[in-house]
């Protein structure tokens, strides 16, 4: 169709909803480089004030993943899946339960993104495993998903490539926190990657991007529902994000965690996430047809270590180091320092917002796309929410590049004390389930 | 100051005022080009949508005013006037009241502009004279001022060049229509040119760019006010656009018709119109302290020959020929049609934005900026608003460059034809007074 972006951007001004066509065409455009950036960036904020529905979302999903490569895994005769989780603290549950949803079977084509901000990203947790490359040829992709049922590679330039445009225009224009924009974005990589069944874990807290259940809500329905207009089968949770995630935050000591829950370690909060968010992969996939068999299928594959031995596997396939994992010598921090309690009382929140930007500034993470990461820094948590503890009794380990003699005062800052804290105090971490 | 646009973004997407300083910084980083087109079309469409108030929109002029030269003629010894129409059919006023005003006392250093769609530009009916220059050097203009007291010129690139970025960028990103916008546009141009004493003429009507009284009566509330906040004197006229004004549309044909008024005809309308905005000026700047002997004075000036004889001095000053002006000779058409009343009735409206349309669609506008006009085109009214005509009578006639069998038609089409049409049918050129 002739396409007027003038036209476009009048319609969008005016609060009218827009004919998938005209989004289509629109984004095609844009990719094209035939669009000016200063139009689609009048867009954005037109769309970003008066909304997309839901018709819309899905055209702009759709045109997003139509301005480029679309995998599609069929021919290799297993089901595939993914997760996506919107960002925590300590959130490295994929590189557990990629290798094991694979473990049981499924295919997991798993496209991750780098951190930014206060939450990191998976892409930066493998590269602290030395040598291991997240850059793939589709031949190798597909070569190594056929064998080992699993890889985890970053976004290549001619996945969604419209998403990376939009994308940056965003970021530069202030509208990246509009639903649309996130769904699509997030959605049209998850189809465009070949994932036909994909679990969202919507992460909803302190030191999550949705402070609260309604935003969460809306946010995981969009997620379901547009990937359902995708042709995917979809569902999602609402998990709690007020706490970090298991023990370890920061790139390599997070990387030793999965490690060592893929050993059989119980450590709470990431192998009880892993596991459920895991088991809806399986049963989405239909690789099991009942949430109690999916479930059996995947506490098996991890305790049986079926799942490890994929994630050796994916490990070796893609160019990484396993010794220094084996030894518990993955990127030894030269600096730990003892984090204390600065009071007497129960461990009642911690500030996951602020804590993530620490660990930015510490090193741990990036504040511009450019920022090279040290996967040395982190924290290891020794006390859980709700935990009574003492005034100067250690609650974590902090793991630095370097010596900071502030650094572990801040990061006790982070984390309130108090007497008599509201429950409830156990970190309820599935709070809701959609779809 | 250090202004991330990032945030100036986030402050008026999300509704909040920005501080005069920001807008300041914005606009002069705009204009130095640090800031990329893409940030600045985003912020155009979040202030069209979530609006500035009046503080910021005279925060903005005063950045447009202040991103390049500001002319001061006090220097010369006599008050500086100017008048700005928002733009109707048949708007010859300017080339009439610039020398009129001049010739009474104050000096006119007036920039106009070029039409672009239904209504047509000062700049363009100029040109229609051959030879006269709309480009002159700042020490050509002193120099013509303190001799003839008139200008009328186009805008430079150093006067208010931040106005120019802006408006290209409004024009493709569809945030044109809008009163801050407009107003810091108009403003910053008449300020920077150095008027002190400014009237301004919004035209109301189906064939203005304001279609209600309302939306008139605030643009023009607007503008007093700016333009006071800038330290100019200020005061605003509503006036009618539902028709033409005087008898000619079209570039030369309304350069004859100024001519004509300038001679001492009393061309309906014009003649009326250019006398009562002439006037406020001339009161406004003080050259006459009542309005009763302003009035006194434009008559005089007018009627005397002396604004005829500043129009001559001005288009000789500025290189162009009177010889077809004297001899009836501007531009004429090679063909002349006759436009038919299409029934019996009385003449009840035109449809001054689709007649514009067709002038333009006739070669007599234009639609891009890089389009030539034809000054031949054009359409000379026969009858008036409330006349009563016959079928086959005819009302106009249509000037064009070459044979078009449609074209009378379709002029004739414009103009409504009813048997009781409902009253008034005089246009009622002054409807309100503001400032």
């Amino acid at each position: 169709m002739a396409l007027d972006p003038r036209e476009l951007l009048r319609e969008k001004r005016d609060g009218r909803a827009h004919a998938p066509e005209s989004i289509a065409a629109f984004i095609a455009a844009a990719t094209r480089r035939e669009i000016p950036d200063y139009q689609v960036s009048a867009w954005l904020m037109a769309a970003f004030l008066n909304g997309l529905d839901a018709t819309e979302t899905d055209a702009l999903t759709r045109a997003m993943l139509d301005s480029g490569r679309v995998f599609d895994w069929t021919a290799l005769g297993r089901p595939s899946a993914d997760k996506h989780s919107t960002g925590g603290i300590g959130d490295k549950i994929s590189l557990v339960l990629a290798p094991l949803v694979a473990a049981c079977g499924a295919i997991v084509p798993m496209v991750s993104g780098r951190g930014l901000g206060h939450t990191g990203g998976t892409l930066d947790k493998l590269e602290s495993i030395p040598g291991f490359r997240t850059t793939l040829p589709p031949d190798q992709m597909r070569a190594q998903l056929d064998r080992v049922g699993v890889v985890m590679v970053g976004q290549g330039p001619d996945l969604a490539p419209a998403d990376g445009l939009i994308y940056a225009l965003r970021d530069v224009t202030s509208t990246v926190e509009s639903e649309s924009f996130i769904v699509s974005s997030i959605v049209s990589k998850k189809i465009a990657e070949g994932a036909r069944a994909i679990v969202y874990d919507v992460k909803c807290g302190s030191g999550a991007f949705m402070k609260t259940i309604e935003q969460a809500r809306s946010l995981a329905g969009r997620l379901v529902a547009t990937s359902r207009a995708m042709g995917a089968k979809a569902s999602a949770f609402i998990t709690d994000m007020n706490w970090p995630i298991g023990r370890a935050v920061g790139n390599a000591l997070e990387v030793a965690e999965a490690w060592d829950v893929l050993n059989g370690k119980p450590v709470p909060g990431t192998r009880e996430l892993t596991l459920t968010l895991s088991a809806e992969m399986v049963r989405l996939a239909g690789v099991e047809s009942t949430g109690a068999a999916a479930r059996s299928c995947v506490e098996r594959a991890l305790d049986s270590g079926q799942a490890l031995e994929t994630f050796r596997k994916m490990v070796r396939a893609q160019g990484g180091e396993l010794d220094p994992l084996e030894k518990g010598a993955l990127h030894p921090a030269p600096v730990v320092l003892d984090v204390l309690a600065d009071r007497d009382g129960i461990l009642a929140a911690c500030d996951g917002f602020a804590l993530g930007e620490l660990l930015v500034s510490l090193g741990g993470g990036r504040r511009r796309k450019e920022d090279a990461i040290d996967p040395r820094v982190g924290l290891v948590l020794e006390r859980s929410l709700g935990d009574r503890v003492k005034r100067g009794e250690r609650i974590a380990r902090l793991h630095l590049g370097a010596p900071d003699a502030a650094a572990a005062a801040r990061v006790a800052a982070c984390f309130a004390i108090e007497a008599q804290p509201a429950p409830p105090l156990e970190p309820d971490l599935v709070i809701e389930r959609i779809g």
